[in-house]
C-alpha cells in the first residue's frame, strides 16, 4: 500500500501545457513600449590592457540611444574594503560585466550599445575604437601555475591555506584536507594505483541564451525581467554592482530555458540597467550563441592526480588527490566541491586532498551540475576501477566493501547521517543490466559511482486557501526542472488534497520572501520543507477556525488525511475551507526555512560501450543510472533529472570540450563545433530510483538533479578500458584520442 | 510634537513617478502575442424579447476568430437553487454580460465577436442578425412601481419585508426600519417640513473605459488582466459565471483609471474568456465611452419623500423617509445604504424609513462613492435646512443640537462608537469661510452634512525584510486613490522605518491572500490594519532572532521607535535586518484581517453660490469641505479624496444626469453631452481635515473616500435657496430648472 497519496504519483506538471503549447513566457517573448535593443562589444584578445575606448562615433550613429563602458559602473574596486568580501567579489563581477582596465579572455565585454534595433546596435559596435595592448595569455592550468606564467591579476592575493599571499600568482585559492597519515597508509597498502587525469572546459549548453530586459525607471526603481536560477541573487548582485538599495530592484523571473549552474552569476542585467538609465528606455540585451560559449561561465577544465592504496582483501588504506582547476578570468571556487567530493564515496582511514583554484585567460568558470565533482570522480573512479581489477574484485563488490555509510567521516570533515550509497550499489549489482552478459568484440562494461552533497539554504513559500478548497502557492524558487510540481505536491500531501488542487506560481522578488538560487539540488528539498511548513501553518489556522465553529478548544481539533476532527464533528479540508472563506479573516500560510547540512545523493552508473577501432568512435550500447533520491516526489521528474544528468555526463565523457588556439581563443563557439549528444546519439537511459529516505525531511527528499552527472565520464572510461584495454585519462575521450591510443 | 514619524507626512506616492511619466501599466498598454480584439453587439431597444440571433454571417467574415452569445454561458438560471444566492445573483450577472432571452436596457449586450482587429470585429457585429420583439419600457421609478408597469422579470420574487412575494412586480426589495413611534413624535413637533425630491441617474465618469484581456489557456487556466476595484471579486465572479474552479482563474489587476464603485461588477471578463476559449487566443475587449454610459453601472436615480418634525427649541422629534431607488435592469440593492444613511447624522427619537429597490429599463445600477447616501442626504439635508430656517436657528447650530455622538443609535440599529460629527460641525462653524460675510445679489451660502459608515471586510498583506532593512510589501487591495502609499506608511510607522524604505506592490490573485474590493472607504483602514499586523509579525520574528543573537529569551527583547532592545544590547531595525538576512530563515510577515463594524465618517460642507437669473446657471464661488478622517495617514491624499468627492458631488448637484427619451434610450452617452465639472468650472475646493481617531484602529484611521460626495448636492441646493429663495428639489439643479423656477 502506498505510504502517500500524492507523493510518488505522476501528475502532469502545472506548467506543462504552457510549455508544450508555446504559451510559457520566456524573457525574449516580452516586449515593452519604446524598448531599445542592446549589443555588447567583446574583446578579440585573450589578454590585453585596454588603453582607451572611444565611443564617440558609435554614440553619434542615428538610432543609437546609449553607449556604456566599464567606467559607467560605480568604482567598486576602491570600495571593496568597505563593502566586505561576502560571497561575491563585486569588483571582479563588475569587471566581468564590462572590463575596467584589462580584458582577461576572448569575448570579455568592453562596451555596450542600446539602439532602436539590434542591427543598428551591431553597426554601432563597429564604430567603437578600442586601443588594446595585447599581453601573453595562458589557458592550461599547469601552465598558469608556473612561476613565469602571464599574471592576470597583479593584485591577486592567494589565500594559501588561510595565509594571505603576496601576489604575482594566478593561484586564487589552495585548499587542503587531511585525515589520518597517508604515508603510513600507503605503507600498509598491497596495491597502489596512481594516475593523472585531464578534463576539458565544458559548457552547460542550455538552449536559451542569456537575455534580459531592464527598465531603470525615472523614480530610480530598476525592474529586471530575466532568465535566472536565482531571482534574489540576481537582485542582490544587480543592486550591489549598481550601488542602489536592494528594494529598488525587482527581478521578475521569466521561464528559463535551462541553467544547470550557468545562470546564477549576472552578465547582462547590470549592463542593460546602465543602458536603460542612460537612454530612459527599457533595454533588451541578448547574447548570441558565440557570446554564450565565450563569455558566460562554463565549468573548469582540470588536472587531477589521484593515488589510492588498498590491501589484498580490498580494504582501502590511503588516498591522495591533487587537483588543479581552471578558475578562468576571476577566482571561481569550483575547486571547493571538487575537493569535497573526490573521496566522498569511500572510507579512507588516511587521506590528503590538495586543491588549487587557478586564474587564466578563459571566461570565469561557473557551476555546472554538481560543480567540480564530475572531474574529481573521473579521476578517482578510474583509479578505483583499476584497483578492483588488480585485486581481482568485482568493481561493485570492491566499492561495497569500502562504501561510506551512516557515521563515516568525509576527508573534509562532515560525518554522514543516514545515507543510501550501499543500497544504491546493491541496486546496481542486482540490476538486470549488470547481471546481463555483454558479448562481442570491442565491447566493454564499466561502472562508476558519484556523489553530490546537496544543500539546504534559504527558501520561502506562501499559500492562500480559496473558497473552493483549492490553494494558490507562491514560491521564490525559479523552476528549471519541474519544481513547481514537486513543491506543490508536498503542500498537497500535507494538506490532504490533490496535486492539481494546488496552483503553484513562481513570483518576483517583491512578492515573496528571500529564496536562494535554484541549484545545489536544493529546491525540492528546501523549498519543499518551506511548503510543508506552510501547509502546517494553514492547518494550524484552519484548526483554530474549526474550533471556533465547533466551540471547542483549538487543541481539541486534530488533522489527519485531509480531515479536521473535533470532539464530536469532523470536516474535510474543502468543506472547512468554504466555511472559513465566509467567516473571518482569510487563511494564508507562510514559511521561511534555512535548513543546514547536506542531504547526500549517491549514484551508481553502468555503461556498455562499443569502440570502433577504425575511427575511435565510442557508441553507448546500454546505460543504466541508479540513484538514491531519498523519496521521489514526482518519479517522472526524478527520472528526467537522472536521464538528463547522465546524458550531459556522457557528453563530457565523449565529445564536449572548449578548443583553444595558441592565442587563447576558443575556436569552436557554436553548437555545430561544440558537439553535445542528441537523442539520436544515445540509447534510452534507464533511470533506477532507490529510496533511502533522508531523515532530515518529513517525506525523505534528498534532491536529485546533480548527482547523475558525476559518474558518467568515469563510467564510460571504465567501459572503454573494458572494451579495448586502454585507460583513457583525458576527457573528452573523443574519437581522435581513442584512435591514437589504439594505434600506440 | 508629532505623535508619529511617518503618519501625517506627505511623501511622494510610491506609484507617482510611474503615473506622471506614463510608465504605469494600464490594461490597454499590454499586448499579447496573437491577441484578438473583441467588440460587443448591443441592444438598440430598452426592452425586448430576443427571438433569435443569427451569427452565421459574422462567423464567416474573414478575420473573425470567434462569436459568442448568451447561449455560450453555462445555464446558471437552472442552477441557482443549487448554487445558493450568495452576494451576487449569478443568473442576473450572466444575463447582464450577454442577454439570455430578453434585453432589458438599451446597450444590453447580446453577442460578441473576436477578430484580427477591432475594425473587423465591428464589421462582423453588423452581420449579426437579431430578431427582437420590442416590449414597452419604463425608466422612472414611480412608474415602474405602478401595477400596470411593464414587468422586467416575470419571475421576480419581491422580498417584501422578508416575506417572499409572488411576482408580477418590479420591486426587488422593500426595506423597513423603525424606531420609537413616528405618529407620537410628529404630534410633539412644533414645526414639520415634508418634501419630495428627485435625483437623476449619474455616472462615475472614470477616465478609463472598461477593458480587459483574457487568456483561456489550453490547460483550462484563465488569466484575466483588467482594471478592477476587486481582483478577488472579479476572480470569483468570473469563475462562478464560467463554472470553473476559483484556482483556475488568475486576475492580474492592472493600474486603474478610476472606479468610484463602478468597477466591481464584471461586464467584459467572462465574455472575453468565452471568446478566448473559442478562438484559442488571448482576447482584448474594450468598451467605448457610449458603452460605458449605456451598459455599465451608473448610480440610481431616486424619488425620496422626507418629513421631519422638530420642537421650537430645535430638538428633532420625528422623521419619516420613503425612498424609491432605481435598481436598473436587475436588483441592485443601493437602496440599502440609502436607508441606512438618510437619518444617520441626527438623533431621532421616533423615525421610520421605507426603501424600495425597483427594476426598470436602465442598466443595472452600481455603487458610486457612498452609494445611495448622496441621494438620501439631498432630501434630508434640505429638509433640515428648511427646518432650521423656520426655527430661526443657525443651520450648523441646529445640526449640532441634534448631532449623533458616541452612544447614539441609528434608525437601522447600530449604536455609534466614538465618532467625530460634532467636532466636524464645530470645525465648519469656526472656519473662516463660515465666519466670512457673503455679499452681493443672487448669492447665497449653504451648508449640509453627510455620512458614510465605511466598512471593514477582508484584507491580506505580506511583507519581506531585505538585507538592507528595506521591506517589500504586497497587498491585494487594488490601488485607486493612493492606498499603496497609505498602507506602506502604516507598515513603516509600525516598523520604525521611513515611508520610502517600504516598496508596496499590488499583486495578482495567485500571490496574496483573499482581499475584498477597494471600496466602502475600507482600504486605508482594513488593509492598513493588515499591514500593521504584518509589521507586528515581523517584529515578533526579528525579536526572536535578536534573542538568539543575544542569547536571551525572546520576551526579554522589546521593540520601540525602530529599535530592538535586549538585556544589555540594542540594534536598529536595519542593523538587525542585515544580521537576520545572513543567519537563518528569511523574515516574512503576513496578516489577514476581517474587521467587523463601521468606522463612521462624517463631513460638513459649506458652499457659496451665485445664480445667473438670465440663464439659471449656478456658479460655485467658494467651497469648503470639512471631514473627520480619524487620522490622516497621508494628508495630501485625504485632501485629494475630499476634493475629488466634493467635485463629483457638485457635478450631481448642478449638471450630471442621464437623459432618457420616450423609448427608454439614453440620449447623452458622451462626455460632450453628459456634463461633468472640470477644473475650469470650479474654484479650489478647500479641504479641512478633522481628526477624531477611530478607536478600532491603532492609528485611528476612519477611511475618507466616500463621505465627501454626500453633502454637495444638498449643500449647493441650500446655497441656491439662500441665493434666490427657491427650494430646488430635483437634481441636477441644471440651468433650465433654475431658470424655470425663477420664472414661476
Amino acid at each position: 500500500m502506498a505510504k502517500y497519496k500524492v507523493i510518488g504519483t505522476r501528475p502532469i506538471r502545472h506548467d506543462g501545457v504552457d510549455k508544450v503549447t508555446g504559451r510559457a513566457q520566456y524573457t525574449n517573448d516580452m516586449a515593452l513600449q519604446g524598448m531599445a535593443h542592446a549589443k555588447i562589444l567583446r574583446s578579440p584578445h585573450a589578454h590585453a590592457r585596454v588603453k582607451s575606448i572611444d565611443t564617440t562615433a558609435a554614440a553619434k550613429l542615428p538610432g543609437v540611444y546609449a553607449v556604456v563602458t566599464g567606467k559607467d559602473f560605480p568604482n567598486l574596486k576602491d570600495k571593496m574594503a568597505e563593502l566586505g568580501e561576502g560571497s561575491v567579489n563585486l569588483a571582479h563581477l563588475s569587471a566581468n560585466c564590462l572590463a575596467h582596465d584589462k580584458v582577461l579572455y576572448k569575448g570579455h565585454a568592453v562596451a555596450a550599445v542600446a539602439a532602436v534595433n539590434a542591427h543598428v546596435a551591431e553597426e554601432a559596435l563597429k564604430l567603437i575604437k578600442v586601443d588594446y595592448e595585447v599581453l601573453p595569455s595562458v589557458t592550461f592550468v599547469l601552465d598558469a601555475m608556473k612561476p613565469d606564467a602571464p599574471i592576470l591579476h597583479p593584485d591577486l592575493t592567494t589565500d594559501e591555506l588561510g595565509k594571505p599571499g603576496a601576489g604575482n600568482t594566478n593561484i586564487a585559492k589552495h585548499l587542503h584536507f587531511e585525515t589520518g597519515d597517508v604515508a603510513v597508509g600507503f605503507k600498509q597498502a598491497d596495491v597502489v594505483v596512481e594516475r593523472e587525469f585531464k578534463t576539458a572546459v565544458v559548457h552547460q549548453g542550455y538552449i536559451e541564451p542569456h537575455v534580459c530586459t531592464v527598465l531603470w525607471n525615472q523614480d530610480g526603481h530598476v525592474t529586471v525581467w530575466t532568465a535566472t536560477q536565482g531571482s534574489f541573487t540576481c537582485r542582490q548582485q544587480t543592486a550591489e554592482l549598481l550601488q542602489i538599495p536592494i528594494a529598488k530592484v525587482t527581478v521578475v523571473p521569466m521561464e528559463i530555458g535551462g541553467g544547470f549552474g550557468g545562470k546564477i552569476r549576472v552578465y547582462l542585467e547590470p549592463v542593460a540597467a546602465l543602458l536603460s538609465r542612460k537612454s530612459g528606455r527599457p533595454v533588451r540585451l541578448m547574447m548570441n550563441r558565440a557570446d554564450v560559449f565565450e563569455a558566460t561561465g562554463p565549468t573548469p577544465g582540470t588536472f587531477v592526480r589521484v593515488k589510492i592504496g588498498a590491501k589484498k582483501d580490498g580494504t582501502l588504506v590511503a588516498g591522495q588527490a591533487w587537483l588543479a582547476y581552471d578558475a578562468g578570468a576571476y577566482p571561481s571556487g569550483i575547486i571547493g566541491p571538487g575537493c569535497m567530493c573526490v573521496f566522498s564515496c569511500y572510507e579512507f582511514p588516511n587521506a590528503v586532498v590538495d586543491g588549487y583554484d587557478v586564474c587564466m585567460n578563459k571566461p570565469q568558470m561557473s557551476a555546472y551540475r554538481a560543480p567540480g565533482a564530475t572531474q574529481a570522480a573521473f579521476a578517482c573512479e578510474q583509479v578505483i576501477d583499476e584497483l578492483a581489477a588488480k585485486l581481482g574484485l568485482d568493481p561493485i563488490e570492491f566499492r561495497l566493501k569500502n562504501a561510506v555509510k551512516e557515521g563515516s567521516r568525509r576527508v573534509d570533515g562532515p560525518v554522514y547521517p543516514k545515507i543510501g550509497f550501499i543500497e544504491t550499489l546493491q541496486a546496481a549489482k542486482n540490476h538486470p543490466h549488470y547481471k546481463s552478459k555483454l558479448t562481442g568484440a570491442n565491447r566493454g562494461r564499466g561502472v562508476a559511482a558519484g556523489f553530490w552533497f546537496n544543500c539546504g539554504l534559504k527558501s520561502s513559500c506562501s499559500a492562500s486557501v480559496n473558497l473552493d478548497g483549492s490553494v494558490n502557492l507562491i514560491e521564490g524558487s525559479t523552476d528549471i526542472g519541474g519544481s513547481r510540481a514537486s513543491i506543490a505536491m508536498q503542500l498537497a500531501e500535507t494538506l490532504g488534497i490533490g496535486a492539481t488542487d494546488v496552483v503553484p506560481r513562481v513570483v518576483d522578488t517583491d512578492s515573496i520572501g528571500y529564496t536562494d538560487v535554484t541549484g545545489g539540488s536544493r529546491v525540492t528539498f528546501a523549498t519543499g520543507l518551506a511548503a510543508i511548513e506552510c501547509a502546517r501553518d494553514i492547518i494550524r489556522q484552519m484548526s483554530a477556525r474549526a474550533a471556533e465553529q465547533w466551540e471547542c478548544k483549538p487543541d481539541q481539533v486534530t488533522f489527519a488525511d485531509g480531515v479536521f476532527k473535533g470532539p464530536s464533528k469532523s470536516l474535510g479540508f474543502k468543506e472547512l475551507a468554504a466555511i472559513v472563506a465566509q467567516t473571518g479573516e482569510p487563511v494564508v500560510g507562510r514559511a521561511t526555512v534555512d535548513p543546514q547540512g547536506a542531504t547526500n545523493g549517491f549514484g551508481v552508473h553502468i555503461a556498455d560501450v562499443e569502440v570502433d577501432r577504425d575511427t575511435g568512435k565510442v557508441t553507448i550500447l546500454r546505460y543504466t543510472s541508479v540513484q538514491d533520491a531519498g523519496t521521489a516526489i514526482h518519479p517522472s521528474y526524478v527520472e528526467g533529472q537522472i536521464q538528463g544528468g547522465s546524458v550531459q555526463g556522457i557528453g563530457w565523457a565523449l565529445n564536449e570540450e572548449y578548443f583553444y588556439d595558441g592565442e587563447g581563443r576558443m575556436r569552436n563557439a557554436s553548437f555545430l563545433d561544440y558537439r553535445m549528444p542528441t537523442a539520436l546519439d544515445l540509447p534510452m537511459i534507464e533511470a533506477v530510483i532507490v529510496e533511502v529516505p533522508n531523515p532530515d525531511h518529513p517525506y525523505g527528499v534528498r534532491g536529485v538533479g546533480e548527482t547523475p552527472i558525476v559518474p558518467p565520464p568515469a563510467t564510460v572510461a571504465n567501459a572503454i578500458h573494458a572494451a579495448i584495454g586502454v585507460r583513457m585519462t583525458e576527457a573528452p575521450i573523443s574519437p581522435p584520442k581513442v584512435w591514437a591510443a589504439l594505434k600506440s
